[in-house]
């Protein structure tokens, strides 16, 4: 099957291919123990910029469970590791950068890095490998929203409500806009690098965007982000949790070909939202995944049933995979969905 | 001024007292330095069950900031030690259970305690030195709703997305009610308890509900804090964070005097969706807190003029105080909210 007829690709176009495509986000990774086995002894982001391991990571799942993309194993820090920035990924706690960006100088002294200048040199090999091997599934590749980026870059670490990242929106707007400009420009290069070495669909993550209130988010987060993806060349994906109350600001004027959902909000009534011009991913509950198999398959048929009100479906988890899941419920769910 | 005359209780039957009554959630605590003081080598749960120690940190705040109600220092996880069961607050992390909630033969076990057991003799100490000295000066009683304890329960601590509690809300949906009605049971002892030693209002937190989708918070939760709050017989406060989508549930029914709005939902919207017969309470965003006075003060002036579509109106913040907060800004914004 050629590249262009899968059926990942023709969801994105809005077409309803026979079986509705499936992948998970954080597929690569966590749960697979095949994966814990090839990290022993790697960090975390050493292991994204090890070419050969990145790709095999990747491709992990694909084989495992037959989903229908693969998505690039990365870390949403790595496109600033890249631009030189010190960040470690503390296991257990997350990315913890040295020197927090709080001030209208440190944002200066950080955006003074041309987003050209990123190195691209290991993704792209991974990228290469991962796409040969793949051939007729495509690869989708990733990248951290402005806004994500930012709650951690300016607390220095993980935050639970983003405080000071949402306080600089208001305290100092011209540094926010500066800094969450910037960090469009460095993921969108990342997803060019990732892009032009063969990934053939984007999808950009905002895991925070829910501690925004609608306005704050229209004002000084959409428009950074529809940077990052506007005029790519590319499908694209946009993906945000606990972004219901502002879901319709997250088709990013029409830049965004699907719109994830999360595990909150039904897909019909998401849909009915986006309109017509938009296809849905998403959303089985990943506390579900814990739950017994007839509860769980009773779950996945209510999603795509629902998500047959938008004009294309692609099915995933409402957020990433647990890293306690079950391996064998995401190969279940697989079976199930391409049984239908 | 007689306490049935104080601006609280005005506003929760829906009055407009000339001065808007405020207070902060986790105004008692953390981020006074007379809190940090008093608590040095004593453990938080031993801290809210010393009554000269609970009471005087209850009072600190009003004396401090001249808020228009004291909050009773505790902790949610508190009728739980009453009731004997293993919990200590981690610092740095929260309550840690030491034998989680499980299995069915766990809620069994843990549901035999008779909530009418709770040993009352501290805490009810504790009020009634709080309200001797508060003279017109309500007291605000307080518990966590059933979701809350229980996400903590099942999963034997803090977790992100609450993924066990919510999986045994569809995997064995019997054990789920028997320990979400337990806990609402729990907690309105608690309340119970608060309210017949002084307490003139109490407000039953869930600062988890916003993990769930609104069908699940309709069908598993909101019937267990109705119970928790049902003809207490004095006025009562719900608070959730991020229930913007199910907004109008936290009413339950009527039993709601207030709601407590988040800082994602201007309070406008709030009320149109909530309705002429409920009282709204919040919603400076605490990541403010951290911005300079002009930028803070605009925004309060916003969160009071938006306060005008409900039938009465509590200022408070959207979330509890972060600990870091200088306090001088919240006795700010008191003196700003009674000048108006």
């Amino acid at each position: 099957m050629a590249l262009s007829d899968a059926p990942l690709l023709r969801a994105l176009r809005g077409d309803r291919p026979a079986q509705t495509p499936v992948w998970f986000m954080r597929q690569a990774g966590r749960s697979l123990p095949e994966y814990r086995e090839l990290r022993v002894g790697t960090r975390m982001l050493d292991a994204c910029l090890t070419p050969d391991l990145a790709a095999e990571i990747t491709l992990q799942p694909v084989r495992r469970h037959g989903v229908d993309a693969a998505v690039f194993f990365s870390d949403i820090v790595i496109p600033l590791r890249l631009a030189g920035v010190d960040v470690v990924i503390e296991p257990g706690r997350g990315p913890v950068f040295a020197n927090p960006v709080r001030s209208a100088d440190d944002v200066q002294r950080l955006t003074a890095i041309d987003p050209a200048d990123l190195d691209g040199t290991a993704i792209a090999a991974a990228v290469k490998i991962v796409t040969d091997e793949l051939g007729g599934t495509p690869l989708i590749g990733f990248a951290g929203a402005p806004f994500t980026l930012a709650a951690y870059l300016v607390e220095g670490g993980p935050s639970k409500e983003h405080l000071q990242a949402r306080a600089m929106m208001h305290a100092d707007p011209d540094s926010w806009n500066r800094l969450a400009g910037w960090l469009g420009q460095v993921s969108r290069r990342f997803l060019e690098i990732q892009r032009d070495a063969g990934a053939s669909v984007v999808q950009l993550f905002d895991s925070w965007a829910g501690s925004l209130s609608p306005a704050d988010y229209r004002a000084f987060v959409a428009p950074h982000s529809h940077a990052a993806l506007d005029g790519i060349g590319i499908p694209t994906i946009h993906f945000g949790v606990g972004t219901g109350p502002f879901l319709a600001d997250m088709r990013l004027d029409g830049v965004a070909d699907a719109v994830g959902v999360d595990w909150r909000q039904p897909l019909d009534e998401a849909a009915a939202i986006l309109g017509p011009d938009v296809t849905v991913q998403g959303n089985i509950d990943p506390a579900l995944l814990g739950a017994p198999w007839p509860v769980l398959e009773a779950h996945v048929l209510d999603v795509l049933e629902r998500g047959r009100a938008a004009r294309g479906h692609i099915l995933n988890l409402g957020h990433g995979v647990p890293p306690e899941t079950d391996p064998d419920q995401l190969t279940r769910i697989v079976e199930l969905v391409h049984s239908r």
